[in-house]
C-alpha cells in the first residue's frame, strides 16, 4: 500500500462527544480543533449547525478566531426532509450558513431505516440524497456522503444500498463513505463489501467504523486494503456505545505498517501528547492500554527479560516508542524519561546536558511527584518552577503564615452555600491580613490573595484565571481520594498564557498550590522584582 | 464457520496478570478461577509454578479445593534449560509436580531470541523444545506449545520458525499456538502466515494476540479463519502493554457472528456479570467501552432516534444485549426527547405512556438541568430521584438546618491543610449535631454527614463512595466557574451501584448535593422506611 493517501477525517467534536458522559462546551471545542489540527488530520467534522445551538455558536467562532495549518472544516447535517427542497430546508440552509468548505450529508441507506426511521418510500429517499447533495454542490461546497447503516443496509438489500450511494455520487460528492453505524461488521465482512461497491463505481469511497464487534480498527484497515482511502473516526477512540475507531491507532497502522500517507506534517510523533491533552478536555480518563499512545503501550514488566529488553529493544516492541511520541518504560526501574526532561529544559531555554546534577535531582523530583499524581505534561509553568528551584533560582515573592476558610450552607436553605477565606501573609516589606468573598472555597481564596498581594505586586492584577479543571487522580478512594488541580492564567497585558498543577488529598489545598504558583510564575516572566 | 468448535483457552490469572497494576494474590486467584469456569473457557492457564511461590501455592490449592464444570487447568512453564535434560530441569519437575492436566511450554521459535535472549544455537533450541514436550508427554500430560514471537520469527525466517513449531508437533505436543507477543500484526498479516502454518502441519493450531496494533480481536478472528481451533486471550482484554485479546469479544464473534461453538454451557450469556465481577476481584476500574459486556456496549444517547429506538431496536444494535448478559440503555441527554425518557422510565419499572402530564414536567425539568450543567447520562439515580419527586413519591429521610466546612492551613506549611465539617439536621424524630474531620472539605462533610446519619439509619453504613469525579463545567470562568460533582456509590451488602450528580458555582455545594442524593437513593433503594 506504499504511495497510497488516505485521507483521515476527525469526528471527534461531533460523533465522538456523543459518547456516554461526555459533555462539550464551546470553550472545549475551541481547544480541541487546534489539537487535531497539530496532530495532521485532513478533515475536522465540527457538529452539527443549526440543529444543535451549541454548535451553530461553535461555527460561528471558529471562521472568526482560528486559522488550521493543515485540516479544512467540515459540517455535519442531514438530507433534506421529505416532500419539500432543499433550498428551502432550513437544516440545509443552517449548513452552508456555517462557512464550512466541507459538508457532511448523513444519508440512509438501508432501506429499512428510510422507510421505517423516516418513514419515505426508498424513491423519495434517494431523491432527498441526489437533490440535497446536488443542492450543496451548486453552491460550491465538498459534499461528503455519510451512508449510515450501509454495511447492514447492504446485506438487507445491496442494490437499494448501492442506488442510495450512486445517487449522491450522481449528483457530485466527492466522497462516499460507507458506515458501519451499528459496529457489528467483521474485517471479513468489510472487505467482501468494499470490493464489491469498488467495483460499482469510481468515487473516492470512505469507512466509518464503530467498535461493537472490537474490530473498528481492523474494519478501518480492511477497508483501506479494499479500495477506500478516506477514513473517519475520533481521537481516543472516543464515540456512542463502544466508540468510534480510533483515529490515532488507524492512522499509526496506515503510516508504520504499510507506509500510507495519512497525517500531514509530522502529528504522528507527538500523538501521545495529543491524546493525553485532548482527554484532559474531555475530562475522560485516558485508557492506560490504548494502543501506541497509551500510558502501558510501552510498558513492560521486565522480570527475566529485563537486560534483553535493554540491548535488543526491538526485539520486544512492535515497533519505535517515538514514532507516536510515547516511551518505552521499564515497569520494574520507573525509569524517568531523561531525554523528554532534557527536551522540555530545552524548550524553557535551560540546557540541562552540561548540568548532570541538576538533570539528576529533577528527574528525582519529576519521578516522585509523578507518583503523587502531578503531571507536567499539563503544566509547563510548575515544570518550570521546579526546574528554577533545582538550579536555585526560585524567588521568593511573599511569605504566607496561614490561610483559612470557611464554607457555610446558606440559612434556610442547605443547597446553597457561601464561602469566605482569610489570607496572612508578607509581601513587599509589609504584613497583611485580608479577607476574599467567593462563591465557592477556591474563588474564596482566590480573591483573598490577590487582595494581599495586589498592594505589593500590582501587576497582579493583570493575570486572568482562563481555566480551572479539577480530576480525582485515585477514583476508588472516594471522597478520601487525591485531587489534581489544573489552572491556566493568562497574562492579558502580553497575553502569554501558562499552566500550572497542584496535587493533595485536599481540593483546597491543592487549588492553593496550583494557584500560587500561577501568581507566582506570573511575576517571574513578568520580571517583577521580589521583596518579601 | 458453522459446525466449528474452537477451544477457548484463558490466561487471565498467568499473562492477563502481567498488566500494569495488576497485582493478584493467592485468594484472588481461587476467586477468579471459578467464575472463569462459570464463563465456559475450555482451559484456564492458573501460573507458573515452581518460578513464582504464589503459583506454585495456588496450583496445590486449586487441587485440593476447587473442582471445574467445564475447564481444565493448565500450568504455564518453559522449556528444559540448555546443556541438560527434561527430567532434571528443577523447573520442568514443578510443572509436574503441579498435577495440571495441560502443561503449557513457552517456547522459542524466532531464531534471534533464541540466539540473543536464551544465548544458545538454533538446533540447541530445537533439541529443548523436542526433548522437553517429549519428557512431559511421557509423564501423560497434554502439552500446548506456545510458540512465543511467532509471527516475527516467520517474518525474519520462516523456515526456523516452522521448523520450531514441527520439533514441538513431533515430540506429540497436542495444540501449537502462534504467539503474536508483540502484538503488531495485522489481520492480513495474520492471514497470510496462518494459512501458510496450515499447509505444513495437520496438528491443532492456536492463536495468541496481543493488542498492540488495536487488532487483537480481529487477529484472533482472521486465525480462526485460516485454521486455527485454539485461541488464547484474557478476560477483559487484560495484559501486559496494550493487553491481551479480549476472550469475551472473540467468544462472542465466534458465537454470535459466525456460529461457531466456543465457550462451554451457556456461560456467554452471563458474560457482563462475570467480566464486572473480575473487575471488582483485580480492582481495574471496567471500560465503560469495553464491546459487548462494557457499561456503555448498548447505551444509545442520540435523542433524535430515540423512537425509532423503541420501535425497531434490531435496526440500532449490532446484536441482542441479553445474549451476552447486557442490556440496552437509553442516556437521557440535552437532546432527550420524550420518547426517550418515556423509555428511560420504563428501564426504571415506571410506566409514563399513561402519565402525560408527569412526563411533560420531567422533560422540562431534565432541560433547565442540563443546561445548568446537570448530567442525567452519568447519573442514573439522581433522574430517578427527580422523576419520583415530579410523582410526588420523595420520601423524607431527614431535614437539614446548617452545615459549615472550615478548611485551615497547617501551621507552619501553608501547602498542607486540614477540614472539619459541621452538620446539624434532624432524623427519626431526633436533632443530630455532628463534627467530621476529614483530609479535605468533602470528605470531612461525608463524614459529618455519615455521623448524624448513622444514628437514625444504621444501613447508611453499607453504602461506600467508590468514586468521586469534579468537573468545571465552564472553564473559562476560572475559579468562578460552576462545577460539577459526579459520585458513584454502592451497597456493600446487594452489590447495587449507583450515580448521582450535584451542580453549583461551589465545588462542596456541589458535593453536600451528589452525596446527600447517594445516601437518599441507598435508603430508598434498601425500602428504609422514612421518619424525619
Amino acid at each position: 500500500m506504499a504511495d497510497l493517501t488516505v485521507e483521515i477525517y476527525d469526528t471527534t467534536l461531533r460523533d465522538g462527544a456523543q459518547q456516554e458522559g461526555m459533555n462539550l462546551s464551546v470553550a472545549d471545542k475551541m481547544a480541541i480543533a487546534p489539537l487535531l489540527d497539530e496532530l495532521g488530520v485532513g478533515v475536522i467534522e465540527g457538529g452539527w449547525p443549526g440543529a444543535v445551538p451549541k454548535d451553530t455558536e461553535f461555527f460561528g467562532l471558529v471562521a472568526k478566531e482560528l486559522s488550521f495549518r493543515h485540516a479544512q472544516f467540515a459540517a455535519f447535517g442531514m438530507t433534506r426532509r421529505a416532500g419539500s427542497t432543499a433550498a428551502s430546508d432550513p437544516q440545509v440552509r443552517a449548513l452552508l450558513d456555517s462557512e464550512a468548505p466541507i459538508i457532511t450529508l448523513v444519508a440512509k441507506t438501508d432501506i429499512r431505516h428510510a422507510e421505517r426511521a423516516l418513514r419515505v418510500s426508498g424513491e423519495e429517499n434517494l431523491a432527498m440524497i441526489e437533490e440535497t447533495v446536488a443542492f450543496l454542490v451548486g453552491e460550491g461546497r465538498r459534499v461528503v456522503l455519510d451512508a449510515e447503516h450501509f454495511f447492514d443496509g447492504f446485506v438487507y438489500d445491496p442494490e437499494y444500498a448501492i442506488r442510495a450511494l450512486l445517487a449522491g455520487e450522481h449528483a457530485g460528492a466527492s466522497s462516499l463513505v460507507l458506515c458501519d453505524t451499528n459496529g457489528g461488521m467483521l474485517p471479513d465482512d468489510v472487505t467482501r463489501i468494499v470490493t464489491a461497491v469498488r467495483a460499482r463505481t469510481t468515487a473516492q469511497l470512505g469507512m466509518h467504523a464503530h467498535n461493537d464487534s472490537g474490530c473498528a480498527v481492523a474494519n478501518s484497515m480492511a477497508a483501506v486494503a479494499a479500495g477506500v482511502t478516506h477514513v473517519q473516526g475520533c481521537v481516543n477512540g472516543y464515540g456512542e456505545r463502544t466508540g468510534n475507531a480510533d483515529l490515532i491507532a488507524v492512522a499509526a497502522n496506515l503510516e508504520i505498517k504499510r507506509g500510507v500517507s495519512a497525517l500531514k506534517g509530522d502529528g504522528l510523533s507527538d500523538a501521545t501528547r495529543i491524546s493525553h491533552a485532548i482527554s484532559e478536555i474531555t475530562n475522560i480518563a485516558p485508557f492506560a492500554r490504548q494502543p501506541y499512545v497509551g500510558a502501558s503501550a510501552f510498558a513492560h514488566k521486565a522480570g527475566l527479560h529485563a537486560s534483553a529488553i535493554k540491548v535488543d529493544p526491538d526485539l520486544y516492541q512492535h515497533t519505535q516508542p517515538e514514532l507516536v511520541g510515547n516511551d518505552m518504560r521499564m515497569l520494574v526501574s520507573e525509569m524517568a524519561g531523561r531525554a523528554s526532561i532534557e527536551l522540555k529544559g530545552k524548550e524553557l531555554g535551560i540546557d540541562l546536558e552540561g548540568q548532570p546534577e541538576v538533570l539528576k535531582r529533577v528527574m528525582e523530583r519529576v519521578k516522585n511527584a509523578e507518583a503523587m499524581g502531578y503531571t507536567f505534561d499539563a503544566a509547563d509553568a510548575s515544570f518550570e518552577l521546579l526546574l528554577r528551584g533545582e538550579m536555585g533560582q526560585s524567588p521568593r515573592y511573599w511569605d504566607v503564615e496561614t490561610w483559612r476558610v470557611l464554607v457555610s450552607s446558606a440559612p434556610g436553605n442547605p443547597n446553597e452555600a457561601d464561602a469566605e477565606a482569610i489570607v496572612k501573609l508578607r509581601a513587599g516589606g509589609r504584613r497583611y491580613v485580608t479577607v476574599g468573598e467567593g462563591n465557592g472555597p477556591v474563588n474564596a481564596i482566590d480573591h483573598g490573595l490577590r487582595a494581599a498581594l495586589v498592594a505589593a505586586y500590582p501587576e497582579i492584577d493583570r493575570f486572568d484565571l482562563t481555566d480551572f479543571k479539577v480530576r480525582i487522580m485515585d477514583a476508588a478512594h472516594g471522597t478520601d481520594a487525591v485531587t489534581r488541580v489544573l489552572i491556566t492564567t493568562v497574562d492579558t497585558v502580553t497575553g502569554a498564557q501558562w499552566r500550572t498543577v497542584g496535587v493533595g488529598p485536599n481540593v483546597i489545598e491543592a487549588s492553593w498550590e496550583a494557584l500560587t504558583d500561577a501568581l507566582l510564575y506570573g511575576l517571574l516572566k513578568a520580571e517583577v522584582t521580589p521583596a518579601v
